[in-house]
């Protein structure tokens, strides 16, 4: 029996989770599919914003680093994201970004490995990762002496064959951008140590989107994002936990003052903080940074396995109508059907990918298109509805059965995010 | 003759920079002698931001990384403050932070010169550089072969002997965060050019305060926060500047997709940006960093070699006034007297400066503490007048006269910043 708008409307009204969309301030007109990219603004934002400019700012100035805590800011916010990621108090600390957290924390893994095995220089990761993955290993490898090499897996399932005695340090993406796979973490993690190797997880397109345990799962070092499931803003700063076990052997290149144990005794040598805080380096931009709180205030009101039957639902919801309403025109699902396997995000690829999700921008269902021709889709439970999951296919079946997107405007291309 | 009231008064009235003051929303009751530290907020920081966060974010979302700009931020950003360092168009970024940058550009330089003069293996800096300079060369050569030393010179007239066929690189604080002293960046740029070396400013103290020229200087690399003189809020991402010259050799480790040539291209090798982009690494934090136009605008009004007049004019008065109001009260001038070797701050030695600056805090009069035993006073030609250097003094003078400063709760140490 085919699914109907009706149905649609039914789950909304039985979904526990239907009140948090009102913490959002959502564009009218528009269904937003990009959370997983730029996630949507927190209704409270602006008056945070407000609070921070005008008052901490602009009146308490140069005493706000101690009155307001902008000093504490990057330890906080990690305490207040601990939960949705299985870490614990002091674990966490939320600074600069991605690309920079990930170079922080590969650095010291190699270095405990240079240690303990000294013999291991390969740095495993995936030719699928999100590019400045790689681009960050490169730049680390630069430096350092002609041995290390970076080798890169095609396939998740050629991990344990890969894995060897020259295997340093493996750095995988925990739900890859593109296609929505989400590697088992215990597993992933076991498997890497099991081969003597450590492991870094990229967290970015999972961290508010599915549960994770870091603890649990034995991982050893993760850095993520918090603009995009976490709806901290534009390029808010990027989250980076290491196991505290790792702590005695702590080392990162990037060791400015905000990292060191006395920054204020203004010392000639750098001794580093030998906590969490050893991960800091400069002054951070705070009120990008104070906006973070916004976004995880929200996830204080529900769990992250609520959040996740609710993603699975609508994901298979939109999966099932793309399959119903959308047969024959083209769309390919790259997204694995199998729940353990999905993150919180949809693919199709589709020869004019490109154009179609142009056209869809258009109509005011805003997508995104990655290389090559895969159109993605980021389904956020804590503001989309079963409807908009209705609506949206329905705009996407006009697309294509209208071929809409055959249209210069939408096949030119721009620049894209 | 002594300097009085009336005459702080007059000037103010001859003041041709005087209406500049409104550009900014000073709190009542405070005069704010840290914008040397944390630059006041421009009249329209709050209505900038909440165009960001509430149209560019909130309703364009996504969209907004074309639309809005966000992407070419740095870059245009860059342009905006190239007029006051002499750089030209498409030279400069904003990003990251200044200990960032520094790393970026000392791995640059070094890599320079491990092309041309490989048996040069001495960095150069200052013992009294703000200390993150220095932290920050600590994690550079913990990477680099054993062979490469950082080298401290103590005093500025150390430097013609300190350079020498071993030295690679000469870091020096164009500006010193303490004392005030100012390097003259021609000069010092030329000896180490004549030695051999390169040359990296950090311009944190002194861009926005006096005027630079770096092309006319021919120094190789610059990094400078804009939170500071520029007043681009708190932890505003911080400027970078490499000479065009050395495009050719362009190498840097932090190696992120925001300085990939074609970072949507999503591939697996990194290709530098050849232009000055190349030194972007992640995803910048939009809100602060939109947030830094507001300072330069104000800038636009006006031109450095204005301020620099107004600068010199504060602090000869704040000299002037505290011989004349404050002898015999144990105040020491650290900064330098000759307007050549002054920058736009003024510090004094007493051997309860903590407890002094604590005491004139109390008083409204916002300065601040640096190790050891230094009071310290930022002069910033945009906001303050001449009768505020005079109350200021009268402050100070009251501390001092009636030992003010001699309670429990001023002398007991806290965080400072």
């Amino acid at each position: 029996m085919p699914i109907t708008l009706q149905q649609c409307q039914t789950w909304d009204q039985a979904d526990e989770l239907a009140a948090l969309r009102d913490e959002f301030d959502l564009p009218a007109g528009t269904i937003y599919l990009d959370g997983n990219s730029l996630g949507a603004m927190p209704r409270n934002a602006l008056a945070r914003a407000q609070d921070i400019i005008a008052r901490q700012w602009g009146v308490d100035l140069i005493n706000s680093w101690n009155k307001a805590g902008w000093w504490q800011l990057p330890t906080r916010l990690g305490d207040q994201l601990a939960p949705l990621v299985g870490a614990g108090a002091g674990e966490i600390v939320v600074t600069d970004t991605t690309s920079l957290n990930l170079y922080k924390v590969l650095a010291n893994a190699v270095r405990i490995q240079q240690r303990r095995q000294p013999e291991r220089k390969v740095i495993l990761a995936e030719r699928d990762a999100f590019p400045t993955d790689l681009y960050m290993v490169q730049g680390l490898l630069g430096f350092m002496d002609r041995g290390y090499t970076l080798e890169l897996i095609d396939r998740p399932e050629d991990l344990p064959s890969r894995l060897g005695e020259q295997t340093a340090v493996v750095l995988l993406s925990h739900v890859n951008y593109r296609t929505g796979y989400q590697w088992d973490l215990s597993a992933a993690s076991q498997q890497a140590h099991a081969a003597g190797a450590l492991i870094v997880w990229d967290l970015c397109h999972s961290i508010g989107a599915v549960p994770i345990d870091l603890e649990a799962a034995d991982a050893d070092f993760a850095v993520g994002c918090t603009y995009k499931y976490l709806n901290g803003g534009p390029g808010s700063p990027a989250m980076l936990w290491a196991k505290p076990r790792h702590r005695a052997d702590f080392w990162q290149p990037l060791s400015g003052w905000w990292g060191h144990a006395r920054p204020f005794d203004m010392a000639v040598d750098y001794a580093p903080d030998r906590g969490i805080r050893g991960f800091l380096c400069g002054t951070q931009p705070i009120v990008s940074l104070g906006l973070v709180a916004c976004g995880l205030e929200i996830f204080a009101k529900t769990d992250m396995h609520k959040l996740r039957r609710k993603s699975l639902a609508l994901t298979d919801l939109f999966i099932a109508l793309v399959e119903q309403e959308c047969a024959g025109q083209g769309l390919t699902l790259v997204t694995p059907r199998e729940h353990a396997q999905r993150g919180s995000h949809v693919s199709f690829r589709h020869p004019e990918g490109y154009a179609v999700v142009q056209a869809l921008i258009a109509r005011g269902v805003i997508g995104d298109y990655r290389e090559p021709e895969v159109a993605r889709f980021g389904v956020t439970p804590l503001y989309l509805r079963f409807v908009d999951i209705w609506d949206a296919v329905q705009h996407l079946k006009a697309v294509l059965t209208q071929r809409e997107w055959d249209q210069p405007r939408y096949r030119q291309r721009g620049a894209v995010t």
